[in-house]
């Protein structure tokens, strides 16, 4: 079966480079593939993407390497076991806020007896080789949000949900969350007080910690605090910061 | 009429600030669209664009007031009357050599008796208003490239096709043309000599100069040159630049 | 942030007419969106629309300043935020039956403190504007759909229910629910009263009500009524009596 | 091998009706497809149609027994032989102005030893059935537009091409041709007197003659005229008019 | 109302040949319905098919008479009433475990007051015919999938509800369910148990029985025991074996 | 440069295998890539497929190391050099007859100063890698078809023409040419006699030769005659023998 790399990483220590997708362009996405990350992330809640657009963007990333993860709008089996066949070596499910919604979404993607994913990998064992259904279990990465005051209050329980693949931090949401307002990689202080709580527990139960950034600066502060995945950039604000800043330059 | 905002700032002596696309994403036309550009051109000469996404790009620069172009991919009078159709409000037709080309492609553009454009204004009139049919003429910017060796000779009589709109010069074939390797806006001392020569001659005869150029540094040089529109960006740059300075940034 | 026509003539006390989609085609869209509908609703749960149609004709209507609304197909947070992110300013829920579910619809719809949409509102601050994360909860309408026997029995308490938007009577499915058989545009009197009550119930309680009609005849009707919003007409039926009123010319 | 109905019509003396297509939306074809007439052309020249939407709808009005027909959008040999691949029974070519473009054409649209269509009738024999490659030449309608000064020029030569299907008038583009504004449904004496040449050197030559038509009354004057096919209606126009009359209706 | 050919052979007790479909292409779905099957099955759950794909797929095999079953991803009202609308004359809901489940799902597909489909036939009234809101309960097979430990348990209650139209078994996830491998129509004893154990039920209870084959000597095998609807293959699974076939028969 | 599996085969003397696609399913494309060709064909002219869908299989295709080819719908340099652009690495050109037109089209498909192909190879240098541009010349084989009478008349002075990748015959047109009728690999005497002849001149030329079959019994024929790559089967054939076997197993 193809190596899941973002695993790979949290195996050795290492800190995975991810890229956030959210305009449903396959060129786009084939070309960010050959930049270098470690995965890419193919946002189906705030994105702009539904599953043609998703299956389409899943083949372009394929022409490379980098490890394709997908986040579901909703946790909602149809829609999860759906993208997994559709070759996702990760699944980022939004809005987690209990051990068991956890265990709920966990047990989702993967097969009995160990879950209640149904089978059918039809694209997934194209992409990834036919030993897939034996492997899946221990190449697919089920990771949850930690993005709202309950979550932060289950926390210790989700961590210990076994087979959860990792947490991923949404500090828009975890703002609001704790009363304070979004800003681009510049968070108030309960919210960076969070960020480091659920790092420290997160490494406590042995779990590996993500987090969505906007930009390197802060994926990189990110990185050196430990987080094992950082999102470092995303589609749609290349081409925003690209365009502003050639017009910045040329309407002086 | 809805106004060509391109044509308008020709007509102020106003340089227009232009952006490529070469990927079929409305999302990202439609971002673009709001940075503040005063055109965008859909490029479906080397863009990875068909009909389908050209429309659908279309429809989302009409969301704002930029000026929708197309690139035909080929002086072929099916495509260029079939994007006029679209609604655009200047096409730009590669590889132009002569005077005769020049004006086969201006009668393309235009309706009888200046022209044997084919009427069926489909989507133009509901994108400019129901005044199409007699203001398209006056409204429509016909534009060659000047790329080619041929064209280089033929350049004076090019230029004195009635109803050319403007011409745009594409550096890269023209380095090719010119027995030199393409750069990226830097071009060597043929390449710059043959676009000062095409930038006097247009001026000589009253027709707008384009050129092409990858970023704000040299269409700002374009602009003070006298150039009476510049491509500054491209979407594609702005993702493969906005993704590469990420990696590069934190892969050290 | 960009106005919600609908809700500004919900202010003034006048009525909205509204145009329904059920075609998944942009170009369908567009056209109808510059005849002079103050808004149009995409119908996700019984038109023939998925996400990348819905998308592109939110595009389409952007092109103007009509106001677009989604019907979502269920009461699920998945979608109806997507179609949030994706630049509705508006949604109506279908089979909404009690107070709980329209409590629950309401918060996914709005941000922290309010409610527990998820942030991420990435066409939505193209369409509306920068301050949309602020804004939006003065500016977007959700909108229950009373359609069944439960709704009925449950209207005064769902009527209470803090920042809804309006209500939306689905007459087919209250036909249903009242034992009665729908037609069009020509209820038996257990629906009209029906429409009646509901009418003067959302007055009661201050809330906006809003009716599917088939054509302009009982729209206007309805409207004299004091309905705040009249869907008007639908681009299927547009399409089907204008073919078959020409056939019918053609074929005595 | 299926008929082709407006042969059969042809062949009967009585007229085809037929309906315009300019919207890429096979749900609308389907739509109409079912409304009783008996060919439907898809617009690939002045309508919104690439060959992605041309296929999908060809698939929507295959699911009835209309005919369908495709105008390409120019007399190019490569969409000519690909639409009649994928199933198109009559292929209407605009802008012919001469005998030699119409026996080309015609030429383009048949197996050799008439012509030179090149084999490969991928859908078209799912289409019609396993008999297709030695029943095609008799079931297909090559069919030219007659709308230039030219083409009336060379109207008798044009006629006598073997193989010629029909001749189709564009009343917009002969308007033009005819120094006339093209209005609807309603030309000018040039234009009518054109009108009538067409059709009477058609009937000398034993050539079907068809006409473009927005509407019913037209077209029926155009019928009782002896035109063989009379084009009565557009998706885009019932659209529109469907829409507009709404609003009219209801913004007194 | 259009007939629904795998009911007619259920109540002739004849068996009905189903063809399964995974791959969004809507020529391969045309190809295959002109080949022979009574029925054809879009898979949204394992398959690489969204909504877009679904609709255009359903328009192409309406271009024959055969039977469009549509497999649902889960039990979500949105999805299978939407695909009611769409057309499908059969629902396959998988992974039901209960009575409960089952009569939810039943009542799902049934307009009041027999059920709570919500009504809007828009495409399905096209396919089927203006009788469709009166005949659909008649026509429409709610069919549930069998396939897990619970349901097993549970298939006596399950096998009661009124208006359940058939069973399918899906032996692949039956035989992780029974702690078996999944192998192509070649399962352990415990599962061809369990297959008996179904049929037997099924019958005793008069709801017609389906199960999942992968190639027609499995497909037979089922047949001769008694199932009423085989799947005997698959659109994926005909283009593998044939490719494979050609490069193990060229690479020797 | 990413390697041209094909050319490599070519130069090592041994028969590239050739699988060919005319349905526009990216999911299919997929499939076959994983099966074991050395490459695969887009069929633009007789395929179902236009240029959105064949972008989108040339990235299905480029998960694998299979090398793409594609055969465009007729001798136009538009779609000729952008099909290059989307990082094909063949280019076949049908019903060539000429030695000019073979001159015209080698030339289309190399840069200056070898050719006039224009400079924009947008997504062929994400595939093919940053050298691109220095080495498409040595890398892209331009193809003509040999299927005509005249192509047979012209044929040695075609295989002069410097550049020229390879002939491919096309047996089904030839066999028209020839006053045949097409059969599947089982040609008529004088078809097999031109397919020798072609052979044996571009064997005197050093030109390779190539041939489209059905299956791979013929395919093994003509690769032992000495062809350098046979085309062994097409998506659509293998769909259509597998469902019409499986009718034909279960429908005695």
């Amino acid at each position: 079966m193809r190596k899941n790399q973002v695993l790979s990483l949290f195996q050795k220590n290492k800190t995975a480079l991810n890229c956030w997708l959210i305009h449903p362009c396959p060129m786009t996405a084939e070309l960010i593939a050959h930049q270098g990350f470690d995965s890419m992330t193919i946002d189906m809640q705030h994105g702009m993407i539904g599953f043609e657009s998703a299956l389409a963007m899943l083949q372009a990333i394929s022409t490379t390497s980098v490890t394709p993860i997908v986040r579901v709008p909703w946790l909602d089996p149809g829609i999860i076991m759906k993208m997994l066949d559709a070759g996702a070596y990760g699944v980022i499910c939004p809005m987690i806020e209990t051990a068991e919604q956890t265990r709920e979404f966990v047990a989702t993607c993967r097969y009995p007896s160990k879950g209640n994913r149904s089978f059918g990998p039809s694209r997934a064992m194209i992409y990834a080789g036919n030993d897939y259904p034996e492997k899946a279990e221990e190449t697919i990465l089920p990771i949850v949000m930690i993005e709202t005051r309950q979550a932060l209050d289950n926390l210790d329980e989700i961590l210990t949900i076994e087979g959860l693949g990792a947490v991923y931090i949404g500090p828009f949401d975890l703002s609001y969350a704790l009363g304070c307002q979004p800003q681009s990689d510049n968070y108030e202080p309960p919210v960076m007080e969070a960020i480091d709580h659920i790092l420290s527990c997160s490494k406590k139960h042995g779990v590996p910690a993500a987090i969505h950034c906007m930009g390197p600066e802060f994926a990189d502060r990110m990185r050196k605090k430990g987080f094992s995945l950082v999102t470092a950039g995303c589609d749609a604000d290349f081409v925003r910061s690209g365009a502003s800043h050639t017009i910045k330059a040329l309407r002086q």
